[in-house]
């Protein structure tokens, strides 16, 4: 909160977005932030070692072009219906200026993606909530007043999926943009690409942080009509991806052989930690992301089990709130990371169990 | 120009900002865009090459601790004093939405770096122009009803500079935030850094992309009061300098000798080919930067020497407009390729001579 009056008042007024803690310690058991256990491709490596000095003296592609045919060719639509970012973030907060007039209204779920409030407030346009139902389940409106919509599909906290169909049928009862958020897409069994290729109003984010591997390079992409995607590049900053990162996205994407074997993995590890913490009396909501959201049994407060796994050098995330306290987000680890985090929930609840 | 019109109407009607021409033909005689001729430190090539794929799986440290630290302590500041961005380019689009309310104006010269009022149109904000004098000094104003005003300086595509104790008093007199962007201050006699420390209203700005030959990385930063840099923590994107320009650049802001010696040959040059330029009857702007602004001989349009060179290989940058389109900016390149250009430009005004 600033206290100088040159500060625009909105922005003196408002809190920014408190990303999950980055800890670096030695031995820490990191399942906070949703980032993937397992590396990205060799090729990345190759691709990073292969530059010398000298090729950062010029200015990177502004447009990225072989990065956007590649991921033109991917997902089977022209160059002109692609974006890409500086992270999937970049392209949320680009959008909220290039779709929402100074009156507007964003529109998203409740509880989603904590960035989006703080997005609709930096933009200075007030949010439509659309509360999840009671076992989290996406419900979407009928009617919307919204003039862009994120939708993060599978949500998170929650792991949730909205059935394509259902988006489908938002998107055509709906006068703004909608986009939708596939952060987690590659860890679940649908995804609404196909919707960005035939509607006129609908966005599909996605990112190379997660199943990529990839969140330290900041490197993410939207899919749409191209007389929306036109609009991200008259407003973005004129040389927003940087020349490595163009680089080594266009190495990660050709290999999505490891990027799925990737997954599989953490997709069998998902089933494993579920069926363990539901055996703990733990109420799991069923995922379709890389991560559960999880209710600890009765009298077992979720920001005590936070704090007591965070002593052990166990990250895990928690949101404080009406509807996201009684549970706790925890990002599927690795097998070893995983058996720790079950062996300290499983002491926590002997501890527990010898107090009553 | 979008016709869907779910686009914002202010972004609809607007062009976005056109970069110089990023041509990649070998052979190329590249002086459009003021890029470093020479390499940046070997400190570089290292830090890349040390990353394995594995670093890149974790997102970056949000506030770039390390980074801001060196930085900090080069200018004798707080690390509170300090914001870094994917880009100075990044930094000049955060101050439009921290420092001015809707109904506000930027203030710019003209003519200036041309990226300035395409951010006041994006912003959806009026700009106040202050006009150079005849022979391209700055002239600040006495009153300025701007919030925000973007000073570069030395100034592009001018490469004068306003003397810092002019700087000082415009900055006393003036209510809103004064933003100096000091793109090209290691080529420059001066720099006012030293506002930045300790006028409550000043930041000052400075790039990797020039003196340290790292366009390609995409790194700026901004020191000044610590509660006008807060405003730019509250509304950043979340991770915004990626991880492995954190590292790059911490690399080669350590080898500040290479820097220093890659500039001081860039200023010889500098001084060489005005030289030359005047003995072949251009009009030489004098420069504090890595570019010259010249005016052709008379009956040589400024277009028509830009397009001849052009087809000859040999990119500069020409600016249309009443102020401008007399002028060539020239980056000064490496003596080779300054030899390039003065033997094309000989020989353009032999055949001129022929004609008459």
């Amino acid at each position: 909160m600033s206290t100088n009056p040159r500060v625009k008042h909105s922005v003196a007024a408002m809190c920014g977005y408190a990303p999950g803690e980055q800890l670096r310690r030695p031995g820490l058991v990191k399942l906070n932030t949703n980032e993937n256990p397992y590396p990205p491709s060799p090729a990345v490596t190759a691709a990073l070692h292969s530059f010398t000095a000298d090729d950062l003296r010029r200015y990177p592609d502004p447009v990225c072009t072989e990065l956007r045919a590649l991921i033109a060719g991917r997902h089977a639509v022209a160059p002109e219906q692609v974006f890409v970012g500086n992270g999937s973030d970049e392209i949320l907060a680009l959008a909220t200026r290039a779709f929402v007039e100074d009156d507007g209204q964003i529109g998203f779920l409740e509880p989603s993606y904590s960035l989006y409030p703080v997005l609709a407030a930096i933009r200075g346009v007030s949010a439509v909530m659309v509360e999840l139902d009671p076992v989290f389940d996406v419900r979407l409106p009928e009617t919307c007043t919204a003039s862009l919509f994120l939708l993060a599909n599978p949500n998170a906290p929650t792991g949730r999926i909205c059935p394509v169909e259902a988006v489908a049928a938002f998107a055509k009862s709906f006068a703004g943009v909608l986009l939708v958020d596939e952060a987690y897409a590659d860890f679940a069994s649908d995804n609404a690409m196909r919707l960005a290729a035939s509607c006129p109003n609908v966005l599909v984010m996605r990112t190379l942080s997660k199943s990529y591997s990839l969140a330290g390079l900041r490197l993410g992409y939207v899919v749409g009509p191209a007389d929306l995607i036109a609009a991200f590049y008259t407003i973005k900053d004129s040389y927003n991806v940087d020349l490595i990162a163009q680089r080594v996205a266009v190495a990660a994407l050709r290999d999505e052989p490891c990027m799925r074997a990737n997954v599989a993995r953490v997709q069998a590890t998902r089933v494993r930690l579920a069926a363990r913490l539901a055996a703990l009396d733990y109420d799991v909501t069923p995922s379709e992301s890389n991560f559960l959201w999880v209710r600890p049994p009765a009298h077992f407060p979720a920001r005590e089990v936070y704090a007591r796994l965070k002593a052990q050098d166990i990250l895990v995330r928690y949101f404080a709130g009406l509807r996201t306290g009684a549970h706790l987000r925890i990002t599927v680890g690795t097998d070893q990371e995983v058996d720790r985090l079950l062996t300290a929930l499983q002491a926590l609840n002997g501890a527990a169990g010898e107090k009553q």
